[in-house]
């Protein structure tokens, strides 16, 4: 199939999940987390799309960068793939011409396919079928967007009504519906010509970008100027990636490809896509991805539901018990709990809005850090001192520091350190510890082939993480 | 008031409170625990009872000996109390007999006042008189039993219905029903001629002996062998308990004195007791410790509810967000979750049972361990590591010890280290820190004024309690 290697695959990354709060937060949103079988579905995606090309765009939020070099150095390192980072998320159609503007290695015929980050489509061989079969559409000039059958009258997808017979196994776009309401839902389950609208695009580069510059402007015109004064940085993993201009960028507004572009382009065609698909978008949709017992209830870890009905526990860290419980989600995080019936899946964004503004870090930010060097994660605070434990990856080095009001204290756990404390360099093996007193100009790296953990207590009368001089 | 001289009170302290899990735990059960604006129940049972004499008897298990001495000796060092350890928990008809017999200082004709330590009473004083209004049946014969006037048709209490007036405010005890169905409790409620049992009792030392050897031979019989054999053991507090022959005190009847003694006793008197009462027996009852918002929400700690209606949440120690639930308890601890309707009260033992037969631990032990030098609390376990935080008492010391598999590593937060490694002996302040090698002989001492915090790392390849020679 010669199609194949005319597609080039972009990934956009940029989501935060925000309605799988606590476990997915915008330090570490849910298509990074390790949650099929320990693939995480921004690795099950790149899995996915590899059928077509290994030369692939991602485009993901600058904040993410360390995770996602992570996640490729681990998994991957023989692809092609150039990665763009957003300063700051802007939505579909500022990501998507970015992805097109920025690769001027491809024509203006080369066909883009566009895909979501965080979905799960478990059958890759009908994924890339489906693909193709929209192929001669996109090359004869249309937008091709996949549509999904309904399952049930969802009121949080966007749908599409087919038209008449389109190119190869097409059909037109006769009309767009974003977020029925339930009677709306209801009926067009019952017409049965309704699709989802699958949020994954096949078209040329040619023909988007002249879709977006036809049909918002705005979008076209700051992306080009974000691009032109964009700066090629060196990532952890020795690659680099294209951040574009933060101040020209942001004035791309903030608007999804459905309502820049779609919903009122006159050549679009959709396919139906008959396989699984899941969305994963909210907790009932999670939960989906979990196999149920006779009563309906979900366990995921050590959870256990006695009497309970329709229950999903999600308990990776401890024992959670559901006890006559109906209808209800509960999903256990070391740092944030949360208990809902699942139904208020808008109100989900507002809620977690509420909590930064009120002061939990743990709305947005994970008790795991991403570094450079690897990750730190936060045990536990108590007055006068902090604990942390510490990955350092191989090679890796932390920055030379001093910090005023704190002493730190380093066990190593598993690995080597090299421990560099004033003038004296020194190494720790396995169940040695050291002291780094406040003042002392220190750092920490790596010298070993395997992974350094190390505990780290911080004891002193402030623990801030703004108490840090880097030198 | 004279009378309040002759009445000795014994604080019975040996339940479990399986219906609290996670909350209370067989390790440290919920009478022990600060609930009420810091104090726990068991402390407001001792002033409450103050009002009758400081010379009281405790009986409580042995397992909580520690608890049980820190909790005296933090909140008063000036009563003359008299401490019963018994080796494992025998219901109250055992308890209240070793209680009776082992005051060989008090005459037959004094009056001893039985009160659970898990009840909560706001009203010190109308308690006070209501006890007082007891002591002509008591001083003529009667056992005296109190009578809360029922708010509801509970189904998990005693019954006793009032019968014809008797000695001074009080009435003959016409009828005993234990936990009646849901129909007989709404018609007992409308008949209003019922109270609930409150479990306190005010009766003369032998009058309630001879009821006992009356109604239940086998009791009085093992107690007295018990104590015939029974040890005086020192506690930390320099203070000592009395604690019965283990192989003759486990021949008692696994009875309450409910069934054994007061629903067959003829001459048993009941006397009103109108203010506020609450058994704190079960997460309902608990929960109506703490005011309602207008949706019927009570919040303790870090808890949120959102579109929610009748939710209880317990969360002391990290945001728990209840998102559109209905009818339900959210009871977070650091180590174990429960989310339950409430309703299953009976079912918790079993669900308790179940969890320690699963290999649980959190099922019966809370992470904070007591010990006659303090506390330590289980912080985290992970692969090669565990960390602790202790806290020393002034002056206290752990024995001298080695380990064989794993190193330990101390960082002082708080107060003065004397440590002993080999043959050194050094001290350590705040944010300091050193290192027991495994096979070290070692040894931890408080030497200081004020309390020592610490945190311990401890790393090695096996990390099991058991890996500790005393020497």
């Amino acid at each position: 199939m010669t199609e194949r290697d005319n597609i080039r695959p972009v990934i956009l990354c940029g989501g935060v999940g925000a309605r799988l709060w606590p476990l997915s937060r915008k330090s570490f949103p849910k298509q990074f987390a390790p949650l099929i079988n320990g693939k995480s579905l921004f690795e099950l995606t790149l899995e996915r799309v590899s059928a077509f090309s290994r030369q692939q765009t991602l485009v993901a939020a600058s904040e993410h960068r360390h995770i996602l070099t992570n996640l490729i150095e681990d998994k991957d390192s023989t692809g092609h793939r150039h990665l763009i980072l957003e300063p700051e998320p802007r939505n579909t159609a500022a990501a998507m011409a970015l992805a097109a503007l920025a690769t001027p290695d491809e024509a203006e015929e080369s066909l883009l396919l566009f895909c979501p980050a965080d979905h799960h489509i478990p059958d890759h061989k009908q994924f890339t079928e489906t693909i193709l079969k929209g192929v001669p559409a996109a090359a004869s000039g249309a937008i091709v967007t996949f549509g999904i059958t309904p399952t049930h009258p969802a009121t949080d997808y966007g749908y599409i009504e087919k038209g008449s017979d389109y190119i190869g196994a097409s059909f037109r776009a006769e009309r767009f519906v974003e977020k029925p309401d339930a009677a709306m839902a209801e009926q067009f389950l019952l017409q049965g010509n309704t699709v989802w609208n699958a949020g994954i695009f096949l078209a040329q580069k040619g023909v988007l970008l002249q879709a977006i510059g036809q049909h918002s402007p705005k979008t076209l015109h700051a992306v080009k100027a974000a691009l032109a004064a964009a700066e090629q940085e060196p990532l952890d993993n020795g690659s680099s990636a294209l951040i574009p201009a933060i101040s020209t960028f942001m004035e791309a507004p903030d608007i999804s490809i459905d309502h820049a572009v779609i919903e009122r382009h006159d050549n679009i065609a959709v396919v139906p896509f008959e396989g699984q698909w899941h969305d994963v978008g909210n907790w009932p949709g999670f939960a989906a991805l979990s196999r149920a017992d006779k009563a309906g209830n979900r366990i995921h870890g050590q959870g256990v539901a006695r009497e309970a009905q329709n229950t999903y526990i999600h308990a990776p860290h401890r024992p959670v018990i559901a006890l006559n419980t109906k209808d209800l989600y509960i999903i256990d995080t070391p740092d944030a709990l949360l208990v809902s019936n699942g139904k208020c899946t808008t109100e989900m964004r507002e809620l977690v809005v509420d909590l930064g503004a009120a002061g939990h870090p743990e709305a947005t930010a994970h008790a795991k850090v991403y570094r450079p060097w690897g990750w730190y994660r936060r045990i536990e605070a108590g007055a006068g001192f902090q604990i942390k434990e510490l990955e350092v990856k191989p090679g890796a080095a932390l920055s030379l520091q001093k910090h005023r009001h704190r002493a730190e204290h380093w066990v190593v756990v598993k690995g080597t350190a090299e421990v560099t404390r004033g003038s004296d360099v020194f190494q720790l093996s396995e169940n040695q510890s050291t002291y780094i007193p406040s003042g002392a100009v220190h750092r920490l790296k790596n010298p070993g082939q395997s992974a350094l953990v190390m505990i780290e207590v911080q004891a002193g009368p402030y623990l801030g993480e703004d108490d840090i001089i880097r030198l």
